[in-house]
């Protein structure tokens, strides 16, 4: 029970004891997929108890319920950090949630720009890229998936006192902005692939939160961006530490 | 003609005036596919003398020739930094050839490990990548891509004063690794998915032309190990100045 491989992300609340019911996906996954007998260890987690083994109570091909046994590692949350990225082709978008995961991005929020189109984002399916990322990457926490928002609107309502760090494409300086970050609540923003229109960029270097930075001198495709800016973010202000 | 889009890397010398007979499947891209009409402009590069504006003198389905008009781009050499990473699954080899180029590294340096399938990698295929990340990037080199070579090996007879950055999933430092740093030649060192066996990780402590660094709490898939040591190393000594 101790090689327990399997994680899975569970919709209830977990502790010493506590019955997990499966949802009618996760008892096919793993009853008739896995063959998972009764007795089997699972890992659980559900974003804010932490990890948990759990044991298989009762198994079948379409119900099955789990009991929690003990504690397997604490809760851990990722840093005040969110992404807003423009949607890009399907496989692409998939990355950057999966990668955003894996990198301990808080929340992340698609955002409709000039040069978007935004049908390309099915938000039920970010969500549900964004559970398996955690389940494959030993994450305690799955950040949520926003609606799709356009950039202005987005700007217009933006909360003060997070400021946006923007993967400017015609800016030069990395280090010297870098070094001049300070802690606080954080957003990375990456363009589109055909890059942010004349009058988005003009709003973006008049708004009080942005903070441009370069990504290097080379052309970043949208995912090596949101890769690059969120690794940027975490070693300097992150767990990264 | 100014608007040409179309990029190609070619394997010839680039020149005012100099002629560059296309291969069958850049004449097939080129008329079959795209429908180019003679006198219209493709942007070309070598590798080594930037990027040329050139314009179709002769286009048939299977044959081709180009003439150079003006250069477009001076040659941009990325820092001198090897990638080294073990091949993990077709896709996201792919993925970590394309990153590669993308963030501007100079040569790439598949490595087999005890948990390598060296199988896994078409050097040829990685090479098609490498050429073909250039040629959406906008780079103007394009990095080669070495035979696969045991880590053994390549350790025994490492180059002396070239150190490597290796992304040890054990070590907790971030910043003080990156702070430490000093400018020279450079590999980063990615392992495979299943981590480096006990008898590398040792290896590899002991080995004077290690650096280990944490790439943060969680885990990561190698190709986001990639993409964030090449981030790391770029925005700390190369060029994200």
């Amino acid at each position: 029970m101790t090689d327990a491989k399997i994680r899975l992300f569970v919709d209830c609340p977990l502790g010493a004891g506590q019955g997990v019911a499966l949802s009618e996906g996760q008892a096919n996954y793993l009853f008739a997929v896995m063959r998972l007998p009764l007795g089997a260890g699972v890992l659980v987690f559900n974003g804010t108890d932490g990890e948990w083994l759990a044991t298989v109570a009762e198994g079948g091909k379409r119900t099955g319920r789990l009991v929690c046994l003990d504690p397997a590692r604490p809760q851990v949350m990722p840093p005040d950090l969110w992404l807003l990225f423009a949607p890009v082709k399907k496989e692409r978008t998939q990355f950057i949630v999966e990668k955003a995961v894996e990198l301990g991005a808080a929340r992340l929020c698609p955002v409709q720009t000039r040069f978007t189109n935004a049908e390309r984002l099915r938000v039920d399916k970010a969500r549900a890229h964004a559970i398996e990322a955690a389940e494959q990457c030993g994450a305690t926490f799955v950040p949520p998936v926003e609606e799709v928002q356009p950039l202005d609107r987005l700007l217009s309502g933006w909360p003060e006192g997070r400021r946006i760090l923007w993967a400017d494409e015609s800016l030069i300086t990395t280090r010297q902005t870098l070094a001049a970050l300070t802690p606080g609540p954080w957003a990375v923003l990456i363009g589109p692939e055909g890059g942010f229109s004349v009058e988005e960029r003009d709003r973006l270097r008049a708004h009080p939160a942005v903070v441009p930075v370069s990504l290097g001198p080379r052309i970043l495709r949208a995912e090596t961006a949101a890769i690059a800016a969120l690794t940027l973010w975490q070693s300097t202000l992150g767990d990264w530490t």
